[in-house]
């Protein structure tokens, strides 16, 4: 058995996210679909995070144990003859000794895409959020300095979850407008369900003036119903992931 | 009976072209029924050209012929409401006595996107060609040159096409390399079928020293057979068009 790290990139516009399911498309169903072929038999894998329905990934990094070696470097382009155009492998290589995508990883950076213009852009339907209403990057920058540092983010945290260790801490958070697209990014050593989401939409809140509170009020109080909307997946990208 | 100029754009991945047809969903088809139910009553409209199956179009122009007026700076918002996500009215303004979408047109903008790496790009799955063996750009740049000017295009016509005067005027010709893609623009006073995709797929196919002769030679010749590949329409953007 050899364990590889595979680095790999996703469309997720038509999937049901990473994680293997039996009544969805998953990327991970995908991806083990294609091992299997190139493999004659059942490969496991683990992914680094799960994603949403919808959400896209620029960089993922998955673990997969094989039943033997392969040329690495020949491994991307024939796993990718095996998969769909939306999913990419980019580069394989033997994982170090110990190495698991996910109890490894020490951080992420995710980047939140907002299309922002009063009339929308057929390109960006599934590839940002449109949001029509104008959107100041520099303030939501400001206010985005808020979520750097460790804290309880049990406010940023979709209820349901059953996560109960909600402190995380965010190395890094911005706000900058390209062009007509306002981008959110956020690199920290973990994430709770459906933070980034929350963490964008609670900025986008502030702007409308629909906040009663603070972002430093609201991640104090740890209530869920004082921070903004869930925005949806198709803006929301995973970007780097740290070993 | 009143003239409108509607200037749209759309992403086409999931048309079957501009024109309307019985049996497939098209763009114009879809503009009409969106008019039809904002004016109830149908009503007739012409676009600025032809786009084949998943073609894009980042700019086009049409004229509709509605009922009665309509507050103009509403209208874009009040048609996209009722148009799916993929087909966006950027602007709409009473038709200049005589106007017609396609008669009146004087030029065009034409764009292809070439996704030149090794590894796929999944965000460019439909954006664009993705063309692995390494191009340059510079070369096609200078190979490009030979379009310019008024010539017998029939080389560059899809067979079967039943249009007998292929004169046109190419105006500029380019191809450059941003980042991971090739971009190839022309404009020109009207295109055959096909020509931008031939033209792109000449390139592509000179680079690769597939070619017997030199574009100038096949220009002259006038042979279908002497220019290269027709690459796929994903690759294809309306930009441009000009009155």
């Amino acid at each position: 058995m050899i364990r590889v790290k595979i680095e790999l990139s996703y469309d997720g516009s038509d999937f049901h996210g990473w994680q293997i399911q039996s009544n969805a498309v998953s990327v991970q169903g995908t991806v083990k679909e294609a091992l299997r072929e190139l493999f004659g038999e059942e490969v496991p894998t683990a992914g680094c995070s799960r994603t949403d329905a919808g959400v896209h990934a620029k960089y993922f990094v998955c673990h997969a144990d094989l039943p033997r070696a392969f040329p690495w470097e020949k491994f991307p382009l024939a796993v990718n003859a095996l998969l769909p155009d939306s999913i990419a492998v980019l580069r394989a290589s033997p994982a170090p000794e110990g190495f698991h995508a996910r109890f490894s990883c020490k951080g992420k950076t995710y980047r939140y895409r907002i299309y922002n213009e009063r009339i929308r852009d057929p390109f960006e339907e599934k590839r940002a959020y449109f949001f029509p209403r104008p959107l100041s990057a520099e303030a939501m920058h400001q206010s985005a300095q808020a979520f750097v540092g460790e804290h309880d983010f049990a406010a940023f945290m979709a209820s349901g979850s059953e996560v109960t260790d909600t402190v995380r801490t965010v190395y890094a958070a911005s706000v900058e407008r390209r062009g007509s697209v306002v981008e959110f990014s956020v690199t920290g050593n973990g994430f709770l369900y459906n933070m980034v989401r929350i963490m964008a939409g609670t900025l986008i809140s502030e702007q409308m003036g629909k906040l009663s509170r603070s972002i430093p009020e609201i991640i104090s109080l740890r209530d869920r119903t004082l921070a903004g909307i869930t925005v949806p997946p198709q803006g929301l990208y995973l970007e780097k992931v740290f070993y």
